[in-house]
């Protein structure tokens, strides 16, 4: 595996890479790697002949008071997990690589999409998201790029901001992987001391529940809605940003279970905000 | 030349058109053709394999009030200019197209650089530039794209959306096309009433002599900029929007003529909004 910082280097790896038409997939990440991210890559080295992953903690996609300073950082071994599954190019930029001075341009998905959900406990994410994601898209082309399931309103955002801007590349995204006992894995697990850590399971717990209850035949969702609230308010140490059943696409509210569905929470357990969600599609006639 | 409406068979004519790693050349209009844009179809034509031109009076950059209904088109004509200087591919989406239902996306360089000039009286202008052709470079990937330097604002945040954004595309930057006598040719011309038209040389006739200033050796900003102010002013017909002496790349005011340097003006000739500029290099120890 090449590891390089700039742009500069990053694109005659990847020109140097694609001669003879090989296929490139693209991993984008914030670093401090877990087995969720593993999953993206070796997909990714399934599906193509030459594996990108970025690692890079976006400074605009964190608001005011958020964890962009505390955000966990560790690139060696980053670097050692990547390659352990054939990662063949890390691009690492810092700051000033990605928005040097003067920078002054943003792409931004507008709507509801991004200001719903996450959207409205943190204003001008997605947009950090979005500018970040097309600049990768631009320097990397890749053919395809993969993303975990698990930031689903990311997701959905970036799918909406690839199909609006025509970019010509396909999103592929793959689903949320889990500890053994449900907890969604995601890099700010590290920030939960061991209580917190048992308390947070009422998410996947209250989410598996809720997936129950639509195989057994349940349609409404205001009432699956309501199960996962009264779960999630029994644990005092974790305060509900919002519990959602929408629309997987629009992210717009649904009342009843049909179509593809995305049921989505976002709560915040001491300091540490922790997203998890399930989906999946019901087609009655 | 092959005429198509849809991204699905720009794409495709695209992909044939580039086997044998053929070259690409890109030339953006608005259409109702003159010898300015057959200038930068025949520069694309010598300079790239293929040449491919889009058709499209793009609505985002209409403020309310512009002149978006009337502003003229004439697609068969077009389509026989362009074929003449040896395009090969016309893209003439419409909005629907470009734009469908539910579209939510935007491209925007924040700052002076869209704030000046044009952009404070046309808001939101330049964001409908950027996010189009931001779509435009993502449909048709060309090596090189060409822009005349009439549209000096739009050519200077085109490339800071370039540098910004990482697209892989040179800008090419062409010089202004005049009439015989000296009034820049531009799609909006049409407009004019004989006396109109004979107001509107005062434009050219006063950037003509701050060149001339300029060469002698003025190098007082503000001195130059009176002199054009009161020449126009002479003109009862044409209202002032803006004349500007900048960086030619910020856009910033400047007050000595030194460096890059651009002094540009927009008026109003009864209905017609027109542009015009003079750019330069002055170096002096």
């Amino acid at each position: 595996m090449i590891t390089v910082n700039t742009v500069r280097a990053v694109k005659r790896e990847i020109k140097k890479a694609r001669a003879d038409g090989k296929t490139v997939g693209f991993v984008p990440t914030m670093g401090y790697l877990h087995e969720g991210h593993l999953s993206l890559m070796k997909r990714a080295k399934k599906e193509n002949d030459v594996v990108v992953i970025s690692i890079f903690v976006n400074p605009t996609q964190f608001g005011p008071g958020e964890d962009l300073e505390s955000y966990p950082r560790n690139l060696k071994k980053d670097s050692e997990m990547a390659s352990s599954v054939g990662a063949d190019i890390l691009f690492a930029p810092d700051a000033e690589e990605m928005y040097p001075d003067g920078y002054a341009t943003s792409v931004e998905v507008e709507g509801d999409i991004t200001r719903q959900l996450c959207g409205k406990s943190r204003p001008g994410h997605f947009k950090g998201v979005t500018t970040v994601v097309a600049k990768f898209f631009n320097i990397i082309r890749p053919d395809k790029a993969y993303f975990g399931q698990k930031d689903a309103q990311q997701l959905a955002v970036i799918e909406k901001m690839v199909r609006d801007l025509n970019f010509e590349v396909e999103i592929i995204p793959c689903p949320i992987v889990r500890e053994k006992d449900g907890l969604a894995i995601s890099s700010r697990n590290i920030y939960l001391n061991d209580s917190e850590r048992q308390d947070a399971l009422v998410l996947s717990r209250s989410l598996f529940e809720a997936e129950e209850m639509i195989k057994k035949g349940e349609k409404d969702a205001v009432f699956i809605k309501e199960m996962i609230i009264n779960n999630i308010k029994a644990e005092q140490s974790v305060a509900i940003d919002y519990v959602k059943v929408v629309n997987s696409m629009t992210l717009l509210d649904i009342d009843k279970i049909e179509g593809d569905f995305l049921i989505a929470l976002a709560v915040k357990i001491g300091k540490t905000r922790l997203i998890d969600n399930i989906r999946g599609a019901r087609n009655d006639s």
